[in-house]
């Protein structure tokens, strides 16, 4: 069983929530398993009104966080881990079936990291981008005839794991999970990384790295690869000052001056 | 991962479950997990035709088995399970942790048998009466500020445990719930046990064995005896032989005749 200290620095972040039926489930399930903190991105405002106001709300509800971004939510997560089936994706990031997820959880907690578990809305689970935030995809193994679970229910599985299941453990799981997040080093939250990426980008239009248009896919991208890096907050400190530091340097030259320059 | 035979051995049995809501997510978890057999004990009649004829409600429902009592919904079972939480009740079965029940599950299975995995109604759970058909109480590890599970998702939780964490063991998952069934020889279904529990129980009344006033006690004493005793068909057979004997017996001794004769 996880440490009551532990499960306290463990998010449920429901992104998109429609339903209030399913808002109250995913609520109760916490309760149930002992979990405490809800954020909620971007609810649809009348349905989350009703959700919270209704009998019997557990309290968790009333305190839960409101963001209109999932990466406003996560930005103090260390590990943040995107669930849902297969059946209708593939996504780009690492995959870690729900059985095999309680010792990297235990593991983040343990070494003092904040954890988001991530659901998509009712209607489509969670899209591309939304995954470009989450450092890992856990497949909720599902049969293939009816892949796609009830979002309450959903909640409850995986809470129900990490709770019962989450033993934090010296070995690895598996090569894969155990290269991704050092063990020793405190891991970047994910505002940091965003904040890295931010001038990583801006580093990128000033070298005239790529066109205009490939400006999203390039935001993409790089967020994907710093969440696979698994930086520690060690390493992200000193990237970003690297990266300052170019941006600064590139910004005395004048971009007429540059190919000569660098010649 | 339990194979697709082996789930097809497998009930969910509601005992008078009321919210269609619920019925329909029971069996949208059910079908979640690969799970086909769902049981239904005195639904409350108007709601079972509402939750039946929901739009979207899984095959699965349609073809669901309605049944007067629990135990002649669990007759062909040879492992009834009733679940719960240890915070309002003490129950007099062996109580297994959820976690450890699914090794239990997949030796029944993979030995032929057939089980029963029950959940209590939405208000109160499972009676005192409805878990003296079962031979294990099965704990899920709750929050004890809220114990109390929703339906849909204890049947969830239930499901996920037992499809993705059942694989067919030779170890024993502990002492108490290795010696509780015998795993060479072919449990007696419940049915069984029940047929033998009226023989024993006439062979107590042709004794005068005790008050009539004490016979409901000793009649879910003997339940739970039989059950706790994990008697496999066999000896079953043996031990009704026996007790048809004592009866055809003390049936022909006239009452008055017997305290003579057994001096």
């Amino acid at each position: 069983m996880l440490p009551e200290s532990q499960r306290e620095r463990l998010d449920v972040v429901l992104v998109s929530p429609r339903n209030p039926l399913n808002i109250g489930a995913a609520a109760r399930a916490m309760a149930n398993f002992g979990f405490q903190r809800l954020s909620v991105v971007a609810p649809f405002a009348p349905m989350w009104r009703q959700a919270r106001s209704a009998v019997g709300a557990p309290e968790l509800m009333l305190s839960a966080v409101e963001s209109v971004t999932l990466a406003e939510a996560v930005a103090d997560c260390t590990l943040v881990v995107g669930t849902g089936t297969l059946t209708y994706r593939k996504p780009e990031q690492p995959v870690v079936a729900l059985p095999d997820l309680a010792p990297l959880v235990a593991r983040e907690l343990a070494r003092g990291g904040r954890v988001a578990v991530v659901f998509g809305s009712e209607k489509h689970g969670l899209t591309r981008d939304d995954l470009s935030w989450c450092h890992l995809f856990v497949e909720i193994p599902t049969d293939p005839r009816q892949p796609s679970m009830n979002l309450g229910q959903a909640v409850a599985v995986c809470l129900y794991e990490l709770a019962v299941h989450a033993v934090p453990t010296t070995e690895s799981p598996s090569v894969e999970s155990a290269t991704l997040i050092p063990s020793t080093t405190s891991a970047a939250p994910s505002g940091r990384l965003e904040l890295l990426a931010g001038v990583i980008e801006e580093a990128m239009q000033a070298a005239d790295y790529s066109p205009r248009g490939m400006q999203p896919a390039n935001r993409h991208d790089l967020r994907l690869l710093l969440r696979r890096l698994a930086l520690s907050a060690h390493d992200t400190r000193r990237i970003l000052g690297l990266f300052r530091r170019i941006l600064w340097r590139m910004k005395r030259i004048p971009p007429a001056a540059q190919p000569q320059d660098s010649a």
